[in-house]
């Protein structure tokens, strides 16, 4: 599986789950403690990779990255959004004036 | 384009521009400033990432993720790190044991 | 003056300062935006504080440290809280069993 | 106690535990972790304050609020800052141009 089917699947599997048995799924027990823990998760799992991007090894930036990723598809789940709005999203910002559009409006 | 495509295209095009001109990219912008600089980019996007969750509209999530995804592949690709690593960290979570693999190393 | 007492004041500040007028006035002008942005700044402080703590120099941290705790307490301000009830619940885990009570519900 | 009395005692007691027993105390526990879990539990508290001031009411930000200052002070403690030095640079700040100083470095 390349990227995108990687990331889809996990979509899928993690839409599959929200709604189970939260003794049984992580993801289930997450959404039963509310947006406010899954938002939590996707801020500790930040603060994470900023420490690993600065003193841990690749091996760590990795797998911090993947836990700040799999808790951000949690999060966009609980709420709603698919994952292709996001990169719709950024294929917009890149199409209208290049990521260089980022730069204008931040600080 | 699908969301892998638009990844990877982000991604090639991050990699382009991180040793470009800073006054006229932001991504090289970044890179210039240091890894500290850009691992402070991806706490504060997951700060606005958390409080979109909690206060916002789906367009202003939407908005916040695309700028959590696009700082967390800068700064992956200024630390020599592929988006591809950090899918097949998931794909291996995902094959070894499931999602709830997580649950039982997770607080 | 001690550590109590610029607190105290910087608190006494804040507060002064909260209604004022936006264009004149840092606090004002946060307070003006909202409890989210305010809420992100302190994220944002805490990003910097954990970078500084990382790969900063002692000035820095200090530095940093102290834009979290202006910006902690304008927080505070906002949502009608004192320093003194957060100073208290602090006086109460350790008086009620050390330090240590802490580490029973952390993770 | 006032506030003051409270955070100097709260410093104090957290210098006196940094060397004990990891199996003892929580704070020589997490120094005996190493500077990025201290500072991982800085970004994780701050992380809880945000959430706290958005969905929560008074009492849990008090606690998340204590909390944050709680692994500041251990934070600073682990690299050899006293409150001192942070409330010293938040009082030159206040005199040399006000709080409003803040606001001209501030994006």
């Amino acid at each position: 599986m390349d990227d995108a089917q990687i990331l889809a699947r996990l979509e899928a599997v993690i839409a599959e789950r929200r709604a189970g048995d939260p003794s049984a799924s992580y993801v289930a027990k997450l959404n039963a403690r509310g947006i406010g823990k899954i938002a939590q998760k996707v801020g500790e799992e930040a603060t994470e990779v900023v420490i690993a991007a600065l003193s841990g090894d690749k091996a760590e930036l990795v797998g911090e990255a993947a836990d700040l990723v799999f808790h951000l598809l949690v999060l966009l789940s609980a709420k709603g959004v698919a994952l292709a709005d996001v990169t719709a999203e950024l294929q917009r910002r890149e199409g209208v004036s290049g990521i260089a559009e980022k730069a204008s409006r931040s600080s």
